[in-house]
């Protein structure tokens, strides 16, 4: 969290359209970042996500919003990619929805563009808590693209390399969205679930709408996610 | 290195067009590794060396061969995707023909794609020698990648992680050559100039032309590289 205070330090922001990077960015633009949002379109089934982070984007204030697209159905092995099925919630192991090395690839790209720009910071709202059993998204992988991050591009030989700041790797559902709420994010405007409608609307029923519903109902706060 | 010569082990071999992963290639080929061969198409102002490196993976005996499209020109910041000039031979210090954050974008995406065939290593044809400069060839790098690759991923939960195996690292372009020619690497399929015309026709004047022609020439050897 280097540094993570100083006003009008540049940052990378990832978004992907749901709750926990709406409220990264949330934090981010509180703590007067200028900040450069970054969503990835990886051959999603639907725009919905896609739209839903530039919604995001442009509600917080960003300063400029971009969408990079690579295709990663050349690649396959995901529910969120491929055509497999979209399991219930209570899956246990690492679902089907992992799309191998995703963060790794996001990251990588985040990496490129704070280059160009030479931000100091790229944050990203990955969570050790409710995070579906997914590998990229452990305290450990972070901490290995961070030292990665020192050696692997022009601005780490040339002055020095881009903190990693991961403000929500603590935190529960619930209290990721007490925070986001007290910092004004209209989470009626992301979309978490797996298998929404193309305007969005989420299914009420994947792992990621159950982890939803439950944070909302222990923040003791209502739920504004539209359900088809 | 570890395990890298049994015999129907997979692996993923990044082709970029160019002589050094061409001859990575042929010495992943020549330990007996099942071969799938993964170029990126990352905005380059041509087709030449995405042309080139599919010629080079068909007349290796590569066992398949994708084409990854991601659009790096929304990130900007090189000669090699924006309309900046490519300059002559002999610049200094970090050329303008770095692609910000290129081969950790090229690793996340073949660490994505090994996870789903299950390949047990990734072969680059990184090389700290004649490097051009470039902050993502250094040992230090591709020991840190490897380190993330050991949490990024399914397969490094459940299983074992993708080694990261980068046989000519220590060569000199020169013995790169002789390697790859011992092998029958046919070079006049390779594209190494950051200019080429259409056709995939060197300028002969660039740096990546100037690196090439002296290790043909140390090497004793006849350049068939194609000049416009």
């Amino acid at each position: 969290m280097a540094e993570a205070g100083r006003s009008l330090a540049h940052a990378v922001v990832l978004l992907s359209g749901g709750l926990d990077s709406a409220t990264t960015l949330a934090v981010a633009v509180d703590r007067g970042m200028k900040c450069h949002t970054l969503a990835l379109d990886y051959g999603q089934r639907h725009r919905a996500e896609l739209d839903a982070a530039e919604a995001v984007s442009a509600a917080l204030g960003a300063s400029s919003h971009r969408n990079v697209s690579i295709d990663l159905r050349a690649i396959g092995g995901s529910a969120l990619t491929d055509d497999i099925e979209v399991p219930e919630a209570g899956t246990s192991g690492i679902p089907v929805t992992y799309v191998p090395a995703r963060n790794t690839v996001m990251l990588s790209i985040a990496l490129g563009l704070a280059e160009t720009l030479d931000a100091d910071e790229i944050h990203i709202g990955v969570n050790a808590v409710d995070y579906s059993g997914y590998p990229d998204c452990r305290p450990q992988f972070i901490a290995a693209f961070q030292d990665l991050a020192r050696v692997a591009t022009k601005r780490s030989v040339e002055g020095g390399p881009v903190e990693l700041i991961t403000p929500l790797i603590h935190l529960t559902k619930a209290e990721i969205i007490q925070l986001g709420t007290d910092l004004g994010v209209d989470y009626g405007l992301t979309v978490s679930c797996y298998r929404a409608d193309e305007r969005g609307r989420a299914c009420g029923r994947c792992d990621s709408c159950a982890i939803r519903r439950a944070g909302f109902t222990d923040a003791g706060l209502p739920d504004p996610t539209r359900y088809a």
